[in-house]
């Protein structure tokens, strides 16, 4: 059965990184007999240099024909200047949105041989390995009323709105428990519960589906106590569910304990199991063009497309198991370089899985 | 000069802690002759249970007329099942809001003698020293509309606006930047500038302000960036500014990374220097009424209350001056208890420094 993948550099590192994890996927495309076909299609930045829009409607209609697609990253200071509906982040939110890729998992796990690169101690972090599941189409990212209006008496005001319906609550929940029931059965869901009725409501109907998923220990925190708890005692958690805003903050801070962002993939994904692929890096345009970024969270990321939206369980575990053939080998970007590493660069270290394949 | 201090104890273990910080209080009223005069009122969930009303308007009135107020914690479980107009929190959220205590003051600082406390890498966190400039009586924490709604199609939406006024903005801005130029003039503004038009706002008037002060550097950072950063290298920060609901994620994360939250006082002030006086840990319900709970939080924010509502600086460095002497001499409550410490309860901590002024 062919399928699309559709493939979106975007901006800063994104077109080096995406270029590594393009051609370990057509290696297991000719080693499984997959049928992939790559299209690739302009996002962010580049794409607003090329069309004046961040999400160019051919960009778009690839995307609602892909089975998957891969992004590398969009964003940097050359469109940091311009209006909200003309910057890079607009056609990764719009494809987020347009797609329902109202899913988004990101994991963060601590590769055994890269602990050493934690800020926090080995024995608070060495093994670590959770799930975050964040909402991904609603909340404030994309709430109405929003904007800058003038009051009466002269000054101006900022606004927008955190929203949330309660199927979109729901939907989100139901793939939390369905994680956690194929992980360690705990899941956290994460609210500030005491201020905002947003969230009141949110915790109710996690509640309310408890009783669906009756093997799952569900616990609740609220957003600061979270912030402070994955400092001080990551481990304690299997599966956090959230939304948008306190998920893009928290899923953030749980990469980083890891020390090594540059390895951590994510899963966008809608009813139908579609699903959009990235790195959890940003686009870094300090480093762009000089060939040293890490590819290896989007080649893992890669691997989730696999699992998720195509199916192809062995092929992703094929790249899985590379990757980590080439962290025991040594071989290290410069973002997780050790004392005993061998430095390698983008396109080498993109080599080496290959070869490990 | 008489001034008056407001005790308002709390719930949880409140009580306990500002039994403690109200002697020490009382010894440097006597030893520095500082003529303040105490009250006392029921806040939060104690309240509740006496007057049905998380802030009665005896509270309310006695913390208007006061010159300070030194508040221990508020809510706990008994009570997390009330409507939200009956919760503890809004006891807290009404005093803020009431008496303007727009500026939130938070130092996160390592004391050298806890180093080992932390969940970081010592060379990561040693000599850390940060304040958060958090904006406490508007936001998302008071932005209406709010609440839950039903939808045409029958299902319910709950929802709160994000809002700031420019002057709201501006009149944090000023602290944050004054606060800077007496530490390290460095001032990181914290936003999520990419999505929401709020704080596209509020980096437009951090810059505009910058202007008024051009020795400090202003530098901004999305959110998510700054949780990151938080754990990576958090000694790259000096002032940190930001909104309410961002400040209180970011703010309990920058605590934790000392790993003795229990030592980390707060200032809330008001444009009149009028301040509500906290620790940063919560109410701790499941140690209350055990008499081990850790008060020097406590006693620092009353120091924080000396130097900053009643300008009696040599009294509140009296204060951190006893608190360091009794770390150095080993005193330990069990939540910064290490192997080399003397464990200590509430009031023995208490005690000792007392005896160390
Ligand atoms: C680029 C930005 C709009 C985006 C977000 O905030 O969702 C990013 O931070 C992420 O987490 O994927
Ligand atoms: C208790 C709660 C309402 C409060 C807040 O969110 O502001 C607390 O977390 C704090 O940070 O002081």
């Amino acid at each position: 059965m062919p399928r699309n993948i559709l493939l979106l550099p975007g901006d800063g590192i994104g077109p080096e990184i995406v270029a590594e994890a393009e051609k370990v996927l057509r290696k297991v495309n000719d080693d499984f007999k997959l049928d992939l076909h790559f299209e690739s299609a302009l996002v962010g930045g580049a794409a607003l240099d090329e069309h004046d829009d961040p999400l160019p409607d051919e960009t778009l209609d690839k995307g609602r024909k892909a089975d998957a697609i891969l992004l590398g990253a969009v964003g940097g200071p050359k469109w940091d200047g311009l209006p909200m509906a003309k910057r890079p982040e607009k056609g990764l939110l719009g494809l987020r949105s347009n797609l329902e890729l109202f899913a988004n998992l990101r994991p963060a796990i601590l590769y055994p041989q890269l602990a050493s690169a934690s800020s926090l101690k080995p024995e608070v972090v060495s093994g670590l390995d959770i799930m975050i599941v964040r909402e991904l189409t609603g909340g404030i990212y994309f709430g109405q009323p929003r904007g800058i209006r003038n009051l009466e008496h002269g000054e101006r005001q900022g606004y927008n709105t955190y929203a949330y319906t309660e199927s979109e609550i729901r939907r989100i929940g139901r793939v939390a428990f369905e994680t956690a029931q194929q992980r360690g059965k705990k899941l956290c869901s994460v609210d500030k519960a005491n201020v905002l009725e947003v969230t009141v409501m949110w915790r109710e109907i996690m509640e309310d589906l408890k009783r669906e998923y009756p093997d799952v220990e569900l616990t609740h925190m609220y957003v600061d106590n979270a912030a402070m708890q994955l400092v001080r005692a990551p481990k304690q958690f299997d599966v956090i569910v959230t939304g948008n805003m306190f998920g893009d903050i928290l899923s953030d801070e749980a990469a980083m304990l890891t020390g090594s962002i540059g390895m951590l993939p994510s899963a966008s994904l809608n009813s139908d199991k579609q699903g959009m692929y990235e790195p959890c890096h940003g686009s870094a345009p300090d480093i762009a063009g000089q060939g040293i970024a890490n590819p290896l969270a989007t080649i893992l990321s890669a691997a989730m497309m696999l699992r998720y939206s195509l199916d192809e369980e062995e092929a992703a575990q094929a790249i899985e198991a590379a990757v980590s053939k080439v962290l025991d080998q040594g071989l290290r970007t410069a973002d997780i370089m050790s004392e005993d590493g061998k430095k390698v660069s983008t396109r080498e270290m993109g080599e080496a899985v290959l070869s490990a394949l």
